[in-house]
């Protein structure tokens, strides 16, 4: 018998789950700041939910796709916003808008485990429904960034790029003329530019020095694009810039960005480890305002963001940032002979109602493993209670945060919760 | 394109959402008050870890079982304790005990839906690993008890009942010296007595009249089972009483009570709903010494018990526990006019910085309309910001929770953070 977890998915045990937990409760905190309300869905979806629909690669490769034993095709989502874009459109004309959802829930991938990929990982979903003006394209932004600041990040550690990638395409068509193919290819050399360092080679052969020599000057001008909005197209890009700004965020117009996916249709942003040993893509998202409508009747305006726990816990870890993390229970406590177990359950009783919470040590060894114990379990505080203690209304209480075991310092019953909860 | 779900899982919209929080938080304060610590794995278990272990009625007919694009057969988890097991197993020298962990997780089972039955399900799994005495089993149902109490429950609102299925065996088996085949036919029919009327009679036809007299006067009577114990096993049962009754827990022994898994090894409870109209166990647990040993080289004593989360939901709506639950959402904030967009992000920004959770209203319609959204998503306060209330230092605040919708209440701006988090 393997004791194993499935190959690509992790075991959380208490020291693992509280990483989780703590990335998680950041994030919670930096979305519901901004009013999101947590929604979920269960991770098995009708496979017909993937079809035709985001990236055929995923679907066709990369899912858990098999059949019920009622003979129906069903998947493991590969994603969340397929699943969101369902419920807006099955109950569209009873939601309010703007609606704000976000989950922190699970995702499978079928990926090849020998080059290190999970098959299981963590997201957290943050999405805004109904909203068709550059406030709904700035606030993802700015909860990316309140997520990174939730974390501790200082503003030196990331970099935000943002940008619309309409208007690269209406470049790469109108402007330069490209056909489809032509086109489809440069936006793929674009994409992976941050990861292959022949890049630009690559885009000169396949469509020419002249074209490529304007696509370059496109790329480093805001003017030479900007001539190409209209108006209205300049007003509202320009909104974006001015309400991250006002918010005292700083991202950068990087004309080159245009993230994988079919499914966005304006404005797309990135989040960058500025780490230079970790210096790559963190997260990202953008606007897709077509995606609700090829689930419903009519489409509906949305933009989102993902943000996964392993790039996260990567992160915190670079820069240093996850510190100490121990459980929420405060104190170890043992009775000090078999004589003291009822008195030490009692004495516990009172404690939680208190709101302390509370590991009784139970297996009435010596004094030594029981606070081996306790330290392993990160907990701080230690009290080994007696009948002399009851009659005494005081104990003595040692603080395992420090460098050594203490002797303990004596306090009244009464102020003991009190003192308990500072740490 | 099928807006539902997949048949028999269910869709949380953010209200639905809000239940599932309400009720997993309430579990989450109850048991870390007493020092468990959250733990998880993946939905996903190679199938050899359900096989020939525990219920095989489950594995080879309940469960979602697969081969993945790499030929192993895996499976979605159709409980916890087989995970938490293996998880112990595989790090057994290395843990701390006592052990004491939890989860609230999903699992899945291919349930007949036309009975109404769910194919995925949320549960509560809490588990104590290394003890051997009758604190743990104690603990066990205090912990029960705990999330009662933390839902608001009332003692009268429900009923613990405990036993030793292995009194009862040992009776069966013993005293009235029943073939293996009979003593598991009069255990089902014991463990079905709740649900059907006639189980008294289908005992009498089973075993005799003679034995089945004898055994009704054992189940009735605390004595005529006393006498079957050892000096130790009746200080080890009675100390389970006192325990429970120092924490001020009323719990019953109930001599007929055996619970339906195979695994149990000792101290079995379940928890019964009293309200007439849904009279029946909501949930239980009890010690498995075994399981662990069954995946790795030893055993380890083990108590524990799951809850799940559409009992839970039932029993808080058949005894109007839920209440009106709100977003942690405290303000709908909309500017007055679109030249007060700009200004209206910024007094957001200012107020968030102070812990505020702020929806701003997008969609610039009129302000009724905008009411009606906050009054929807059940947000507590909204303000419709103006440059009027920036010079003056001054903002209108309306409360949503009243009756009616007033005409708002004036503050000073510096003062309205600390107003806003009082509801």
């Amino acid at each position: 018998m393997a004791l194993d977890p499935y190959t690509g998915v992790r075991d959380f045990y208490p020291e693992d789950e509280r990483v989780q937990k703590y990335i998680f409760d950041a994030m919670r905190r930096a979305v519901e700041a901004y009013g999101y309300e947590e929604m979920n869905a269960s991770i098995l979806e009708p496979t017909d939910l993937y079809t035709a629909k985001t990236s055929e690669e995923i679907v066709s490769k990369q899912t858990y796709t098999f059949t019920d034993r009622g003979d129906r095709s069903v998947t493991l989502r590969p994603e969340m916003t397929p699943t969101v874009a369902r419920m807006v459109a099955a109950k569209k004309n009873m939601l309010p808008f703007p609606l704000r959802w976000y989950s922190i829930q699970n995702f499978f991938r079928y990926e090849n485990t020998q080059r290190g990929r999970l098959r299981e990982f963590w997201q957290l979903n943050a999405d805004i429904f109904g909203v068709a003006g550059p406030e709904a394209d700035a606030e993802i932004i700015k909860l990316a960034y309140q997520v990174m600041t939730e974390l501790k990040a200082a503003d030196t550690d990331f970099e935000i790029k943002y940008n619309n990638r309409n208007f690269l395409t209406r470049f790469l068509k109108e402007t330069l003329e490209l056909p489809t193919e032509k086109y489809k290819k440069i936006l793929q050399i674009l994409d992976a530019a941050g990861k292959k360092s022949d890049w630009k080679e690559e885009a000169e052969e396949s469509i020419g020095l002249e074209k490529w020599k304007k696509l370059l000057e496109a790329l480093s001008q805001e003017s030479l694009l900007e001539t190409l909005l209209t108006s209205e197209e300049r007003k509202y890009w320009y909104k974006i810039r001015d309400y991250l700004k006002d918010a005292g965020i700083k991202a950068t117009w990087d004309r080159q960005l245009t993230r994988g996916f079919d499914y966005y249709t304006g404005m797309v942003f990135e989040v960058f480890d500025t780490n230079i040993e970790n210096k790559r893509s963190m997260f990202g998202g953008g606007r897709y305002d077509n995606l609700v409508g090829q689930y419903g009747k009519e489409s509906v305006p949305a933009v989102g963001f993902a943000m996964g726990d392993v790039v996260t816990r990567n992160f915190l870890e670079t820069h240093t940032l996850l510190g100490k993390l121990r459980p929420s229970t405060k104190l170890y406590l043992i009775p000090k002979s078999v004589e003291d177990i009822e008195r030490t359950e009692k004495f516990a009783n009172m404690l939680r109602k208190k709101k302390v919470n509370i590991a009784v040590g139970m297996k009435h060894t010596d004094r030594g493993e029981h606070i081996r114990t306790a330290l392993k379990l990160k907990i701080p505080y230690f009290i080994e209670y007696s009948r002399e203690m009851e009659t005494e209304g005081m104990v003595v209480y040692k603080n395992l945060t420090k460098e050594t075991v203490d002797m303990g310092k004596k306090i009244e019953i009464s102020k003991l919760a009190a003192a308990l909860k500072k740490n």
